[in-house]
């Protein structure tokens, strides 16, 4: 298992933070190096001992470092790279812990200096919190962590970036950028939307009907608690995968419209038994 | 504090199951009756100390009852009545637990015989569970019931059933029935559509990518677990306002769909975060 000597987490919130804490517990960095946008956060961060020292500049904060995680917004990630690239040595391992990959990989990719590589991840994890205090060092036990390569990733910094999730407990899995957006525009980015809607249609209607709700509205729309800036670049970047999502689910629901509308008791129930049996197999 | 002779529970549950056990709990009957469909589910109920007889038929199971808990699927509560209506003696409270009040409960109203009183009622617990497995004494403490009186409601009777919930622990609110429909369809009824549908998405794409879920899609998609049966006649009887409710979230999903095309920023984040800030009101 390679240790890397100096990492650097750009941006230091849920994820990066909890990057942090698991990549000292398991001695897997001898020094971890922050940096972001709000020195508040950053001098939190650093007198809890998640980071051993900060910068406001990304370029300050990946001089010398063998490993680059970027864990900020997926909107900011060109720009912080187009910031850092001329900082970076032969041999610097970059990879990512964003929600999407597809396009925005291959861009980033083109992106690194000659020999320097990049490995798109996105571990599992997180929900609706946010924030260093929510952060820990086992948030990715037993977690699924996705890698992208494409066909110019170096195969021995995938196995590297691959080692490290591995060693923090995460359980890799390998999926072409293309097909982690589909698949997580399908399982997350659409979901989320959805959760933002019900609210908002709560909030158009009479926001005190929220009260009550039970325990079905509330896990329904959990995820509607998630951070607005995250979720933002999210969608917008996988914006092609959320409206072809997004019309599969629309003609789902019209089927169960359709159902209800001409009174059909039986299609209805077998509509709900198709979705009550899949969804049984994550119970 | 009413203690009620002989109470018969239609319908033996999680609810009415749960309903039963509480009762017994609290000291609020002398002796307990279930009726339903299935042998074998009423057997196990008087095994387990549930209930302290069953009949399969209805009619059988309420004489000499002087309260009557429909606890079945809503779209059986007509049939019920019309079977027992000739077995109510005068001063007998009809009640129930389903989810569907409006024009079931004026219906149902009207069918009573001289004398015997209704009440509709709705406990919001049970959520994807189902069967007497799950039931427990305690399934109401803290929960909300919500009891949907009309002009033709005795005080009396409201004040029974009103204190019988009280009694197992629900804190107890009033809502006109109609009122009840629209509100339940907005915060549950489109809530579970949408997650049935949501499963039936994933299913179309491609079954096995379930597996790439995270917490998120476990909370969205939790009450897809529920009983297909019991919501197919949840959501044909409330089907009107569940129209309405989801032409209102349609357009608030419309707003998100308008802000990704245009890829602002601003206003899809702006969206993002009223959903935030009225969810966690609820936190």
């Amino acid at each position: 298992m390679a240790v890397f000597r100096r990492v650097a987490i750009i941006g230091v919130g849920l994820i990066g933070a909890s990057l942090a804490l698991a990549l000292r517990k398991y001695g897997l960095a001898d020094e971890l190096r922050g940096s972001g946008r709000r020195e508040a956060n950053l001098r939190a961060a650093l007198q809890r001992g998640i980071i051993d020292s900060y910068s406001l500049t990304h370029s300050e904060a990946v001089e010398g470092a063998d490993l680059v995680v970027l864990a900020a917004p997926v909107g900011s990630f060109r720009r912080i790279i187009e910031g850092i690239r001329s900082s970076l040595e032969r041999g610097v391992i970059v990879t990512d812990v964003g929600s999407v990959k597809g396009a925005l990989v291959r861009e980033l990719e083109g992106l690194m200096p000659e020999g320097v590589s990049f490995v798109g991840g996105h571990p599992i994890a997180g929900s609706d919190r946010s924030g260093i205090g929510s952060a820990s060092a086992d948030l990715f036990a037993g977690a699924r962590c996705i890698l992208t390569p494409t066909e110019k990733t170096p195969e021995d910094a995938l196995r590297k970036v691959r080692e490290l999730w591995e060693a923090v407990g995460a359980e890799v899995s390998i999926l072409s950028p293309e097909e982690h957006d589909l698949v997580f525009a399908l399982v997350s980015h659409v979901p989320h939307l959805i959760a933002y809607a019900l609210v908002n249609t709560v909030a158009d209607l009479n926001p005190e009907y929220i009260h009550y709700a039970g325990k079905g509205f509330r896990d329904t729309t959990r995820v509607a608690l998630s951070s607005p800036e995250l979720w933002r670049d999210i969608c917008i970047t996988n914006r092609g995968n959320i409206f072809h999502i997004l019309e599969r689910f629309q003609e789902n629901l019209a089927a169960m419209v359709e159902a209800l509308k001409e009174g059909s008791p039986e299609e209805l129930e077998d509509l709900f038994e198709k979705a009550q049996g899949l969804r049984a197999r994550l119970a």
